[in-house]
């Protein structure tokens, strides 16, 4: 089976809605390529563009694709084998309004700065920063509300997450029939955090296999990642501190479940063993993973 | 010169306050093997030992060692050379009203959990975790006010940093003269976050080399790391949003000044390459790192 590639320009939206149409429908198992524009649609190609203001519309998700057969309980597994940059400069900007030290008296907003793309680095002024991409908003239709492509949440969305990137899997609960998978707002580079608001933002190709898990051994009510080393919860939430409860909650139900132990002794051993990190600190609910390391964890579906 | 041994039997606070007296005073250059109890002052031997409510004292911080011609304005540089565990347990626990899940009512609190020493690690149950020690709570004298040895802030105090740990070193304003610097608290093992109060709390010795700079480069308000990869500040506050800013704050002074950029330069670069990290959610006062990677920032110092 062929390679099937999904662009921007055959649709694209700017809010997880329960009730999305898609503009493609693949079986279990495709592979595709999701091309995806920047996510300002382009409006940065100088210094001298200048975002005044959040966009009304910002982070267009390429899609939705609907995957045959995911049903509602089910989990959708993407894997991203790949992430490629496709246009030759990404932009880092502050806006005001936005940023974790939006308002401080140091910080000049708005500002845009150019990166340019050179072999496998980016640069900014005469610092290289390589290439390692990151896919900032991914995520399928929610059950119920709905959430600008600003917002991540349950269903994904903003998340800004640096380990969605090639090499590793992201798996969604579906709430909704087909899905319904959409992708964009890649970055070049990202630090955890995202302070400024940005990363380098940049068009991108990515190559993903899409799977549904039915009747998985686990209910998932949030995303969750596999990397080479971890499986990591992922939870959006009003403060970090909120945030890190769920994904700590959620990452003590996987290792209550394996290993035949109370929430307790799972909560006291994630002390231990299970990273909480930081995705993202900037986006209108913020995001933090709580990881826990492959030895102890297998795969949960 | 032979390394001296200092140990929680000769003196241990737990309070760090503006006007110590000293235990020990040892000149700049000096190696020291540091001798601390685990932070519940051996309370926990066995399962049954159960910690109903925060002891009013915790975390004995062996100490205080003045350090000669340490001066305010210097800057006191800590290597850690190894963390050692010294008894064949550690424990981990949880406590009414403290953690990250407190009150929730999947948590039993209080709960005590004996992780025996196995060789090069601990044991949980089956489960088997690698001994990588951490040092929990490591200060100097503040400034003006007091903080027991349970709470974080500018001069250190109860960090709960991963990277606090052998091969590392970390950086203190020198608020009084002397400096004053205290250690203890350590753990067999933690996680970053330590979400449940607690890591494995273990009785240590520590190795470290103690050195004052006068006259530094940068004026230090807060800790700062140094790890093989990068260098991380060190922020402690009401909530995680507020240390992420005062840690990419600092971080952004360091590199505008490494590489003669503005604030927002800086601040929008660190958006691509410096992670923030979360030490610890749980005390008094939280804790994050902003990472630079060393390819960034030479020794500010």
């Amino acid at each position: 089976m062929s390679r099937q590639t999904i662009s921007h320009e055959d649709g694209a939206i700017y809010e997880f809605t329960p009730d999305l149409e898609p503009i493609a429908t693949v079986d279990s198992g495709a592979e595709l390529t999701i091309e995806t524009r920047d996510s300002l649609d382009g409006a940065v190609q100088s210094e001298d563009d200048i975002i005044e203001s959040v966009p009304e519309e910002v982070n267009a998700a390429t899609g939705p694709i609907a995957v045959e057969a995911a049903e509602p309980g089910d989990v959708l597994r993407v894997e991203i084998e790949a992430v490629r940059v496709t246009e030759d400069r990404g932009r880092v900007i502050t806006i005001d309004g936005f940023g974790l030290l939006d308002g401080y008296d140091e910080i000049e907003a708005p500002r845009s700065r150019i990166t340019p793309v050179e072999d496998d680095s980016i640069a900014f002024d005469d610092l290289e920063v390589p290439i390692d991409p990151v896919v900032g908003t991914i995520g399928v239709a929610p059950a119920d509300e709905s959430y600008t492509t600003l917002v991540p949440h349950d269903h994904g969305g903003n998340l800004d997450t640096t380990d969605v990137t090639g090499g590793n899997t992201i798996y969604f609960p579906v709430f909704q029939e087909g899905a319904m998978l959409a992708m964009g707002d890649s970055k070049a580079a990202m630090a955890d955090g995202e302070m400024c608001g940005t990363g380098a933002e940049i068009a991108t190709a990515i190559d993903v296999t899409v799977e549904v898990i039915d009747d998985p051994n686990v209910a998932l009510e949030r995303p969750l990642l596999e990397t080479d080393d971890a499986w990591k919860t992922v939870a959006s939430a009003d403060t970090l501190e909120q945030a890190c409860k769920l994904a700590n909650l959620d990452a003590i139900e996987l290792l209550a479940a394996e290993h035949g132990i109370d929430e307790t002794d799972a909560y006291a051993f994630s002390s231990l063993v299970a990273d909480l990190e930081i995705s993202q600190v900037v986006d209108p609910l913020v995001t933090v993973r709580n990881a826990v390391p492959r030895e102890y964890l297998a795969d949960p579906f």
